[in-house]
């Protein structure tokens, strides 16, 4: 049902968007995608960043005992792919609110698809109200982190993001 | 009613613990506080890291045009005030949910104050799960983020995170 856009962005990064948005303008059912691998590297510089140090991140240990399979990427890290998803497709985008479910681990090296699907535009003046369904999967199919978001839109014509391409 | 820990972080961090928790045991209604001046090297990082080049922080044209006072901070490096923390306190804690409603901008050299307080806390076996209120505040009063947060505690005693002291 959905084509990918085919454009390689940096390193491990690849993102799709829906082929049903091919005339460039975001419709209701329309879903945005970016795939992103988390590393060793990123987990550090965030707790770094963030100061959360949590030894579920860090220390393999804590994380076994704890029930997990190895150090967890730090939550709000995984979700940082929503407002990425959503500010390359429209740059200038107000994000209002985000909600967050942390449905199952996110270890380093799982490769974690973010969706972000249109379910509901509004027009105020001249911006867009968009309500979106936000989701990652790991694995093609493990659903870990899930909720839903409201942004502005300055438009709703899809910034195929050449900046990163 | 609440006083301060007085221990002085690394850089601009500022903590502070509510004297209600002076048992050292978290109770409902205490509420745990952090101080955070988010810089123009802190919102380069993040971007780096989150790949979110949205040009509202970074290009202060963009960001008049849009309606704000100046380039704004990344809405979830803001929010990782609640889990830094949460994890502070409790390392170990595991992230169940969080919610996030951005009620104001939040623009870099702005002092935000952090707060988690606790709403409910359950026994479950040995772990508890507890329910956060979770708000920032800039110029001490002005709420610019606010939603709640589940986590689950390894413990209620309350860790005075000498690490960082």
């Amino acid at each position: 049902m959905f084509g990918r856009s085919s454009v390689l962005a940096k390193g491990s990064l690849l993102r799709y968007f829906s082929s049903s948005s091919s005339s460039g303008v975001l419709k209701i059912g329309d879903i945005l995608r970016q795939t992103r691998t988390f590393s060793n590297d990123d987990v550090g510089q965030y707790s770094k960043l963030s100061h959360d140090v949590n030894p579920l991140h860090f220390d393999s240990e804590s994380a076994l005992a704890a029930g997990f399979e190895d150090r967890l990427v730090h939550g709000l890290l995984v979700a940082s792919l929503f407002p990425w998803i959503i500010s390359s497709h429209f740059p200038g985008a107000i994000y209002v609110s985000q909600s967050l479910h942390f449905r199952s681990p996110v270890y380093v090296g799982d490769e974690i698809v973010g969706e972000v699907k249109a379910i509901s535009i509004k027009q105020s003046k001249k911006r867009y109200i968009a309500k979106l369904s936000t989701k990652c999967f790991k694995n093609g199919e493990l659903l870990v982190l899930d909720g839903e978001a409201m942004a502005i839109l300055p438009t709703l014509a899809l910034e195929h993001d050449s900046r990163r391409s």
